[in-house]
């Protein structure tokens, strides 16, 4: 009966050693129009902002640094922190963070920034 | 500088700290028209679906289950289990269980059962 893949419940260490490359997200889950995307990220990230929708981090693992136009959040293992809409933004992570991303679906990670860490998007693992 | 609130991160084993009841969810922050919150369980809820949306459960201390029409789901530390919207399910911890729900604002935990678990909406913590 737990066999069922309806009734299995999402582990995210398990997801984690399957994902071996960073500033990529992956989706792990649905909800309504929502995704749960898993990412490990290590360095510096861009400058962006999603003028359309928040954006939630929760870190699983490590410690984050969001720089925000007036200084920096720092978001630590257990630690929740939501960017709002339309704040520029950039993560930093001194050693290598595992974090999820809760956000609408279909919301490019750079916004138009573009460049080497603009990741593919709506992939699942 | 970081004493500024809206660059303070949500650290969520502190809230929980701060909650004394059981399955009375208090919103911890928000993702434009969602809400995160946390709520301590323990026992029997009663069986309930929500008919506009899924419902999301990460399962932070211990281990959850949630019967659904033809079994149940098993959801522990670190994991994540989405309800689809209209089915219906009825969580269950023999020990107590610490978990974040992630659901659209205005959700009424028990949808229209009401009974001595429906808690009151829309309270932070």
């Amino acid at each position: 009966m737990t066999d069922d893949p309806r009734r299995r419940a999402i582990n995210l260490r398990e997801k984690f050693e399957l994902l071996t490359d960073r500033w990529q997200p992956r989706v792990v889950a649905e909800l309504n129009d929502y995704q749960f995307k898993i990412v490990r990220v290590e360095g510096d990230f861009v400058w962006h902002d999603h003028p359309d929708t928040d954006e939630a981090f929760l870190v699983l693992e490590g410690e984050l640094r969001i720089d925000l136009p007036d200084g920096a959040a720092r978001v630590r293992e257990g630690e929740l922190f939501v960017v709002p809409r339309g704040v520029q933004h950039k993560p930093y992570a001194e050693r290598e963070v595992r974090l999820m991303l809760i956000e609408p679906r279909g919301v490019p990670n750079t916004r138009s920034e573009g460049g080497p860490r603009t990741a593919d998007q709506d992939l699942w693992i």
